[in-house]
C-alpha cells in the first residue's frame, strides 16, 4: 500500500503505517488517566500524536528517534492536523522504506557533493587547494558534512540541508563575484565551504535534530574556526608548504565574522570584502529558505497573510494566486 | 599642458590650474589676520586649500560650486594633502575640461544608460512594462536619474552614481534570481530600478552635492513611493490598463521597505521575497562600494589596515601587497 | 424586550438575544466531536462564546460580521465572562437595533463632525484652507473618515473613533497653541486632521475590525502622504493657486513624523515645532485613551493594580475609592 | 553710556564694558608665551575671550562668576564672535547694573512668582492645600525656587528659568486637563509644582551655573522625592491631619517617573493618569524650549536649516521669512 | 505522623496533612461544574492543586495565607507534581508546625542576625558606627530586617531572605575588599547593609510574598535612600555630631546606583569604588543563588541541561554526576 | 644623575635624559615649516613632545620604540604637560636604565610567576593538573605570558600587565569561591589563567603596545580557545589519560563567555556557575584597575570629580581629601 504524507492528511482519515516518533511524553488528563503524546513525522513534515489511556509499558516500549508503525486518525485541532492514535508499536526494519523520511534523496545528495566537489576542485590556489583538499579526503568529516542539517528549525532543518545550503550559496557567490572585481572568488567559495563547517559538530542528526553539549557550549563558529587551525597544519603536511598565516587568519575570520553581528554571536564584524559578502549572501539565503517555508506551511489557506511571526517582528505576504 | 589631479599632487608641487571650489569660509588667524578656507576637488578626489591674507573681496569674488583657476603649492599636513594658495580666481570656461570633473565620463554614461534600457525594456509582463514606460519616457525624470548620484557622501556620491548603483544592482539581481525560483524576476527589477528614484529629488547635485529641503523633511523613500503613484496613474492612461492594485502595492512596498530595518528609515519591513531580496543586494552593494573605496582613499600607505571608522564600528583590512 | 449588555452579564445569566459575531472557528475537542467557538459583541464590549457539538452547517451558515442570534448561558470561565450557546443563527434584519452596536451614535458622530467642520472652517491662512476643503468636500473621503476607527485595538478601536480621536486632539491642540506663541496654530490644526488621515484605507471597518493589505504592507503614514499629494494639487485646481511647496513639505513632515520614532514607523524624526506638538500630544492623547481603557476594563475588581500589561511593561494603579 | 550686549556685537566693534566672567584658563601657545582665556557673558548670551600675553597675575586676580571690566575688540572667528581683550580686571561695584546679566528681570520673577502663589493657593484639596502650603512658606526654599536654574544648558537655563518652566507647565495643565476629566487636575498641578522641585538643590547658580555634588551624585529626582517625604511631614503637623499615605505615594511616584523612561533616570515608569500627563507635557515644553533656542541662536543666517545636533539627533527646520 | 514535604512527593502518593494556601481560584471546566484551583507549599517548594466539584462555600472557607488541612493524592502533569484533593479545610493551629514552612530555621536566623551585628558593631569609623546604630536599635525595623525576604521569586524568596542575603554579602565583601586597598571596607559593608534596606516595606510577607503599593509604584530603590536620611538624622541626635554630609552623600549614592545600570531602575550608575564593588558582587550573589535554585529545581533528570530561561536569554548546564 | 619622572615634571623644567619613543610625525605648521612630534613615556607615564624646525634627516633617525635621548622644556599645554625638545637622538645602551621604564620591575615579575605557579601547581585534579602543566611548561608561552600587558589602554596596560591581572583575579577567585560551595574552585581558578590567554598573541609589546593583525581580526577569545585545544592534547600525551571531553569543553565555554554579554565580543553567555563568577569577577577587577587609574591621573587637582568620560558614561568621584 502506498503511504499517505503528513502532509497529505485530510480531516478523519484513517492512518495505518510508519512514522518517525520524537518528543514522546507520558501525561494524565484532568480525570488522572494517562495518555502518550508524542511527534510523528515523514520527510513531507511533522503533527502531534495523542493516543489515550496509555500505560508506562507503552511509553516504554519506543524512544525518540524510532520508527514507529501507527494505527489512529487524523483529525484537525485548532487549525493543524493532529493524530489520535488507537495503536503506536516499533515497526519492523523490513516495514521502513527510509527514503520516505529524506527530505533529500540519496541520489540528491550525491549530487550535491558532486557539484561540491566539482567547484573546490577548480580552485587554483595552491594553498587553498591543499586546504580544501584536507577536508575532502577526511573520510569522517565529509560523512557528517553531506548528513548534517542546516540548523535544528527554520531554514534547511534536514538532513542534507547543510549540503544543500552550502552548494546553493556557492552558486549565488559564483554569480555576484563577477560584478565585484575587488572580491576573490576563491577565497569567498572556501569561506562558503568553511563558514558552518562547525555544524557537523554542534548539531546531532542521526535520529532527531538537536543541539549537542558542545554545540549549545562552543556555539559551530568557534567548532568551525578551531577544526580550521587543525587542518591547515593537516594541509601543510600534505601539501609540503607553509600555509600563509594571514591567507589562514582571513578564513578564520570568515567563519567568525559570518553572522554580521555582535549580538548574532559573531565575535568579529566583517572587516574584508570577502567576509562582506559571505555574510550578505549568507543572511539573504538563510531569509529566503525561511521565509519560503513559513509561507509554504501557512495552514491559513483563505488569507493573503501568514499569521505574524514574532521571531522575525512581521507578517509575510503570500500574494494572490494568479497575481 | 596636461592636469595634475588632487590624488597624484606630491609635497611641494607647484599648482597651477583649475578646481571645483566648495565649502568657502573667511576665517581670522590667532593675529586677527583673515585668511580664506575653500575645498578643491576634481575627478579624483578633494582637499582643503587655505589663501593666507585674504580679504572679503577674495571671499564674495567667488561661489561654491565655481570652477577656479589656482596657483599655489601642494603641501602634507597631519597626513592629508593640502594645497596654501597664492591666488584663487574664477575661471573663465574656455579653462575649463568639464571630463576633468567627472567621475563617469559621458560616454560612460550613455552606455549605463543603454544597459538599463535594455534591460528595462526586456520585461514582459504587461503592467510592469508599461509602468517602466511611464519613468523612460519622462524626459526631465530620466535627465535626472542619469545625473544624480547615490548620496552625498559613503557610497556612489558623484554625478551618474546613482545610474551606476542602479545598472550594477540590476546585473546582480539577475544573476541571483535564477538561483531562486520562488522570485519573481521582473518585480525585482522594477524594485531595483524604482528603489532610490526619489533620490532625483531628495539631493541637489548641479553643483555642490548636498540635500534638498524636501530630502531632508520628507526623504527619498517617501518622494518615490507617491513618484510611483502618480506613475502608475500614468501608465493606465498610456496603456489602456487597469494597473493591478495588488502588483501596485507590492512595488510601493519594495520602495519603502528597502532600507530593511525601522531605525535606518524605512516605516515596513520586507513582507515579500522580492522586498527581501532588494533590500539584500542594495545593502551588500552598498557596503562594498564604500568599504571599497574606504580602503582606496586609506592614506596611511605603511598599514595593512584602514583607520578606526566610527560610523562602521571597525578598522578595515587592506591586506598585503602580493597576497 | 430590552437588552443585557455584554458589560453586564451575571455569571449563568440566560441569554435570548442579538450579538455582531466574529473570529468562527469549528474546532474538535479531545472525544473528538467538534464545536464552534465564536467571539460576540456589541457596542458595551465583546466576549467568546462556545457551542458544543456543532455542524460544519453550523459554522458555514453564519459569516463574521454578522449579526445573530443567540440563545445560551453566560458563565465565568478563568475571570472573564463567556456564553456557553445551544443555538446560534444568523439575526433578521427586522431583530437588530444598530445603535446596540455602535459605541457612537449617529448623533454623537454628527455633532463631532460639526465641531470638526467649525474648526477647521476657521483656518484663515488661504493655502490651508483650501487644502483643507479639498478634503472636506470630498464626500467619500469624509464618509469614511467619519466611520473608520482610530485603531484595532488599543486606543479608540471603534466605528467613528478616528474622528472622536481627531476632534479631541483639536480641542487640545487649540488648549495648548497659546502657550507656545512660536508654534502655527492653523498648521498644527491641520495636522491633527491630516495626521492620521491614511487609516480611513488601513483599516476595514465595514463589519469587523482589521488591517486591509494595503494598510500592512504600506501603512497609514505613507498613505496619508501621498493621499495629501493629491489633495494639494485638487487645492490648486480649486482655489486657483500655486500651493507653496514649502508649506506642503511640511505639512507631509507632520504626517510622517508624527510617531516620534523610526522604531515607531516614522521615517523621519520631527524637526519642526508644530511636528514637535503634533507627536507630543498624539502620544498623550494615546496613552490615556488606552490606560483609561485598561483601568476601566480590568476584571480584577479587588485590586488597586490592574494585571502587568507586557507592551507596555508596567501594572497600572486604579487607585482606591473615594480617594 | 548704554551698553553693547554680546548677542549685538559686530565684528570688530571695540567693547568697554562690564561682563560676568566664567572659565578661565591660563595657556601657553606654541611659542610658550602665556594667553588667558575665560567665556564672557551677559543676559543676551556669551562668547570666548582671549588676551595674549597674559601673567600668573593676571591669571589669580580673577575669579570665576566676578564680574569684570574689559577693553578689547569684537572678532568673528569660525563663525562666532570672541573677544581679543587688551585688559580684563576686576569690575567695581558701582559699575554693575546686575539687570544687564538677568534673563529675567526682578519684575518679571516677581510676577511669575505670583502666578505660581495664585494657581496653587486655589486648592481646594485640604491635604494638598497643607503640603503646597508648607512648600510656599519655607523662604529658603521659596528664594532658592525663585532663583534656580532648570538646567545647566539646553532649556531655561537661566536664574528663575526653573520657576518660569513650572509655571508655563501649570498653565499648559490647565489647559489640558479640562480635555480629560478622568485627570485629577490638583493632583497634576501639585505634580508639576514638585516635579523639578530637586533642582534648588541640584546645581548651583550663585555665579555659575553647575551641578552640586549631590546633584551629580544623588539627582533631583531622588532629592526632590526625599524632600517631599519631609514637607509631608510638616503639612501633617501644620493642618492638624493625617496626611493620606496613598495621596503622598501617588505625588512622590509622580516625581519620580517624570523622566518618562528608565533610560532617562526615572527609577518608574509612569503608572497612574497623571504621571502619564505630567511627564508628557514636561518633555514637550522641555523640547519646545530647547528647539525654539536652537533656531533662535542659530549663526547660519543664510541657511533654512541649524546644522546637525547629535544630542537629539536631526537638523532642526528654521523655515523661510514670509512663510 | 511525620510530614511529606511537597519536595519529596511521588506519583500516586496519598497525602493527609497541612500546607500553606495561596492564590486560590474558582472556575468553572467545559462542562459548567466549578472546581478550586489554589497553591499549595512547605519549605521545600510549592504545587498546584485541585479540587474537582468544589462550591462558592468551599472557596470562601478558606484565605490565601491561610494553613489547610489537605486530603488528597499527589500525580505526575506535564513533568511537574500537582495534587488532586478530596478536601480542603482550614487547619487548626495545634495542627500546624511553622517550622515546617520557614526556609529558614528561628536559630539559623538568630545566628545570622548575631553575624550582622558581629560584623556591624566592628566598625571604628564614628559617624558609620552611629547611622548603623540608628538601624540596629530600631527595633520595628530590625524585626521586619530579619523577616523580610529579598525578592518574591528568583533569588532569596523566603522568609528571613534578606537577611541571608546580606550576611553572605557582607562576607564576600570581606573577602575582596583586602585585595583592593583603594576601597574603603567599612563604607562597602555599610553600603551593603543598606542597599535592600527598602525591601522590608517594598515587600509583603507576613503570610502571601507580593509588593506592596509603594513597592511598586516608589520602589525599594528610593524608599532605602529616603530611610537613609531619617536615619541620619537620628544618628546625629543619638551621637551628638554633625553627620558629614559628603559621607551621607556616598552612602546615599552606593544605594541608588546599586543596580548597576539605569535600565535595571538604577537612576545613577557607580561612581565611587565602593559603589562599583557593591554592584559587582549584588550582581554576582544574586545570579548565583538564582542558577543554582534553577538548577537544582529543574525537574527534567535525564538532561544535562535545565529548560531555555527567556529572562536569563540562555539554558543552564547541569554538567555530569561524577564530573 | 638621578631621573625625572614623566610624572614630576613641572611647568619650565629643563629635561635631559632618556625616554621611549613613540608615534613620531613629521608635519608641516601653517609657515609650511616642519615639526617633529612624538610620544614620551617612562614608567611614571607619557606626555606629547614636540621639535620645532625638524627635518626629515630628524624623523629618519629614530624608529617608534626606541630609547631615545631628549633636551628640551616642559611646557603646561591646556592643562596637559608637554616637552619642547631642543634635540632628539637615538640613545646609546648605556645610558638606558631598563627599570626605568617597566612599571613592574623583574623582581616584582618574578614574585608574581611565583605566586601563579604556587597557586596553579596546587591543583589536585589530575586532567586539570596536566592542563596546567601543559602551558606552564611551554616557556615560549609563559616567557610572553609574564611580558603581555592586559590590554593597550584602560586597565592593566604595560608590560607585566596581564600576569599582574590573573595573579590579583586568582586571589580574588580563592576569597570568594568558599562562600559559595556549589562553585568548583579548581576549574575557576583554571578559567582565571586561561581567559586571557589569547593575549599573549593577540597584543604586540616588544616596543609600542598595539594588536596584532591576528589579535584584531580574530581575537583573543577564539585564540585562547583554539589554543586550549591544542593544549588538552598535549596534556594527553604528556599524563596519558583521556582528557574528559566535558571538562574541556566547560574550560572552553568559560574562556568564550567571559566578556559576559554577546555585545562585548563573547560569542556565547555565561552558562555554568563557574563562568558566571569568572566573568564577574573579571568585570570588576578590570572596572575597578581602571577607575583607579583614571582618578589618579586626574589633572584636574581642584575638583572632587574627574572629567566626563564618554565610553563609561560618567564622571567619577574623586572625594575629599581627609575623608
Amino acid at each position: 500500500m502506498s503511504r499517505f504524507f503528513v502532509s497529505q492528511l485530510q480531516h478523519n482519515q484513517q492512518v495505518d503505517q510508519v512514522f518517525l516518533a520524537s518528543n514522546k511524553q507520558l501525561r494524565p488528563n484532568r480525570q488522572g488517566n494517562l495518555f502518550l503524546q508524542i511527534d510523528l513525522s515523514d520527510r513531507s513534515g511533522s503533527m502531534p500524536c495523542r493516543m489515550w489511556n496509555a500505560t508506562e509499558r507503552d511509553y516504554a516500549a519506543i524512544e525518540n528517534g524510532d520508527y514507529v508503525y501507527v494505527e489512529g486518525t487524523a483529525q484537525l485541532f485548532q487549525g493543524s492536523m493532529q493524530l489520535i492514535a488507537q495503536s503506536i508499536k516499533r515497526a519492523e526494519p523490513g516495514d521502513v522504506d527510509e527514503s520516505d523520511f529524506m527530505t533529500l534523496q540519496t541520489s540528491e545528495v550525491q549530487e550535491l557533493k558532486e557539484r561540491l566537489l566539482k567547484t573546490l576542485r577548480g580552485i587554483k590556489s595552491k594553498p587553498l587547494a591543499a586546504l580544501v583538499e584536507a577536508y575532502l579526503t577526511d573520510d569522517v568529516f565529509m560523512d557528517k558534512f553531506c548528513r548534517a542539517p542546516a540548523g535544528i528549525k527554520n531554514h534547511h532543518a534536514y538532513k542534507g540541508g547543510l549540503l544543500d545550503h552550502v552548494v546553493n550559496l556557492m552558486d549565488v557567490a559564483q554569480a555576484v563575484a563577477p560584478k565585484y572585481p575587488q572580491v576573490d572568488v576563491e577565497k569567498l567559495l572556501v569561506g562558503v565551504f568553511l563558514h558552518d563547517s562547525g555544524k557537523v559538530d554542534e548539531l546531532e542528526y542521526e535520529r532527531d535534530l538537536a543541539y549537542t553539549d558542545e554545540g549549545q557550549m562552543i556555539g559551530h563558529i568557534v567548532q568551525a574556526a578551531c577544526l580550521l587551525d587543525r587542518k591547515a597544519r593537516e594541509a601543510e603536511g600534505r601539501a609540503q608548504l607553509a600555509f600563509p598565516p594571514m591567507l589562514l587568519m582571513e578564513l578564520k575570520h570568515m567563519v567568525l565574522s559570518h553572522h554580521g553581528h555582535l549580538a548574532f554571536g559573531s565575535p568579529k564584524l566583517p572587516m574584508t570584502l570577502e567576509a562582506v559578502v559571505l555574510s550578505a549572501i549568507d543572511d539573504m539565503d538563510a531569509k529566503l529558505a525561511s521565509f519560503t517555508g513559513l509561507i509554504k506551511e501557512c495552514p491559513n489557506a483563505d488569507s493573503r497573510w501568514t499569521q505574524y511571526f514574532p521571531n522575525i517582528d512581521r507578517k509575510l505576504w503570500k500574494g494572490v494566486k494568479g497575481d
